[in-house]
């Protein structure tokens, strides 16, 4: 499982008993990556066994309580744990100062440094670009600054086919750069084209996250054809006007996101505490787009699976 | 059961999977006091199903974020809530500039008024009178400025004895003030002293929180004979120099306090996520002061009945 999502917490401003404030964790390749970080992150965390160590990277949609409140005990139990590798921050711009002068007035001192990533601009920006994946940050449109996050892996490299190393005598040396798409030529000068000694690896995976938003329609433009789009769904239908002036979306406006980026499937969550119930916001969203499921506290779902529940 | 407490928290900084950061809830004759609010204390509130309109009083002993993370989100809940009662917040006297600007900071806007009693000084000082109950504040000694609180309910009133209503013609009118101790002249003018028509009321109860500090001696002067004494105990008697320079108690420097103090019986709590198992903590206590009990997540305890568990 290359890339899979655990939801922390599903809820929207209140939490219930049943759902935490906002926070999912996406793991891919083994490195996790958190994103937003409502109150009770941290216990969710422990409760689900991920490993606080494999967190190197916190995303931070908006400045809204039920997204951050989790993170100032995060950090300090980083830091009680012995944390001392750098932590790279992705938020709204003008959280930075604010951040520090929170901690200091708690009076929290972290042994590790803080490497703050500002968000900002009404574009597309890739916010980071690692061996396996890239980040990218686009805006959306809430009451206050907010983004969504783009998680795309790179291509995979070719597998080579290994029969193919014994009959044509390929040293293991050459390996790397056929896995890209070299040709090779053999010792008697004869070209071997690289798809008669290759099969294409898997599809790249990609997963995008957007809460908190109201629907706006360049949107889907952000999230084209994503395997797994997560895209809060605050209200249903019949609340579309309080969706609309508090700057959120109904799970109709989701699935039209989902439909019109010509997604895998659609996660939708940021439920209202009203709905005890979530299912007929599900069935609402599979009206448009049948390939819809809800996010549920301490679940997993693979990024590229198409059954997931 | 005219008082018992509700623990929400027990553990100390670092939350575990069965303990969250620090928060009690004291009831009072159906009155809620919410002492310390650690991250996820509105979780914690939902899922004890404890009613949120019925606190209107909130205690934060100290500024470290264990006691005080879960503040926001449960202010910001409150307001999502309707709430329009106003609020008594009582808190290190520094703190009512920080909590203005830190709503600010996440574009909290409250529709209910805070009321900020400052805590300061090195004297106990009573903070709270109201018609069943006194709250006094009192000094710790912590890393940083700190206050215990004792919660007193006033004297009850004597019980009248009923068959002395019809043997001496006690008009209702009367019944009040004989309650509070007056004596009664029948129509004949005989003097009936109040002692042969009431019996005395059930005793006040009292309720201590002491929590963070180390051991000192004078501590047990603040919360004598208190029928519920809660005293932090984060370490066992092994780590008493890290309880030292942590500022903080040992579990047998709570049993000390409690002894010395002669408490109806002690709850020790604040633990170190370092034990699993709490038990060789009573068991510490136990040593010198017998009536000791852990403080459990989700427990209530009797205040006043020396047979918690």
């Amino acid at each position: 499982m290359p890339m899979k999502v655990t939801v922390l917490g599903s809820s929207s401003a209140l939490p219930t008993s049943e759902r935490f404030p906002s926070a999912h964790v996406l793991n891919a390749h083994e490195r996790l990556f958190l994103i937003d970080c409502g109150e009770g992150t941290q216990m969710q965390l422990r409760r689900n066994r991920i490993r606080f160590g494999k967190i190197n990277h916190i995303f931070l949609s908006h400045l809204h309580g039920d997204h951050v409140f989790g993170l100032y005990g995060l950090l300090s139990t980083f830091s009680l744990m012995g944390r001392a590798a750098r932590l790279h921050l992705y938020a709204p711009e003008n959280y930075n100062s604010m951040l520090r002068s929170h901690l200091a007035d708690f009076d929290i001192h972290l042994n590790y440094e803080i490497d703050f990533i500002p968000l900002a601009g009404k574009k597309p920006l890739k916010i980071l670009d690692d061996k396996y994946l890239t980040v990218t940050s686009f805006p959306l449109q809430h009451r206050v600054t907010a983004f969504g996050f783009l998680f795309a892996e790179k291509p995979h490299d070719r597998n080579i086919i290994k029969e193919s190393i014994f009959r044509y005598e390929i040293p293991s040396v050459r390996i790397p750069a056929i896995k890209k798409g070299e040709d090779f030529i053999t010792k008697d000068g004869v070209l071997i084209k690289n798809e008669d000694i290759t099969v294409a690896g898997p599809a790249p995976l990609s997963y995008a996250y957007c809460s908190d938003t109201k629907y706006f329609k360049r949107l889907s433009s952000f999230v084209k054809g994503v395997d797994l789009l997560y895209h809060e769904a605050t209200f249903d239908m019949s609340l579309q006007d309080l969706a609309k002036t508090t700057g959120h979306s109904t799970s109709l406006d989701a699935a039209k996101v989902a439909a019109s980026a010509g997604v895998g499937s659609l996660m939708i969550g940021h439920f209202s505490a009203r709905y005890k119930d979530i299912s007929p916001l599900v069935e609402e969203a599979r009206q448009i787009f049948p390939l819809t499921f809800p996010a549920l506290d301490g679940h997993t779902y693979e990024v590229g699976s198409h059954v997931n529940p």
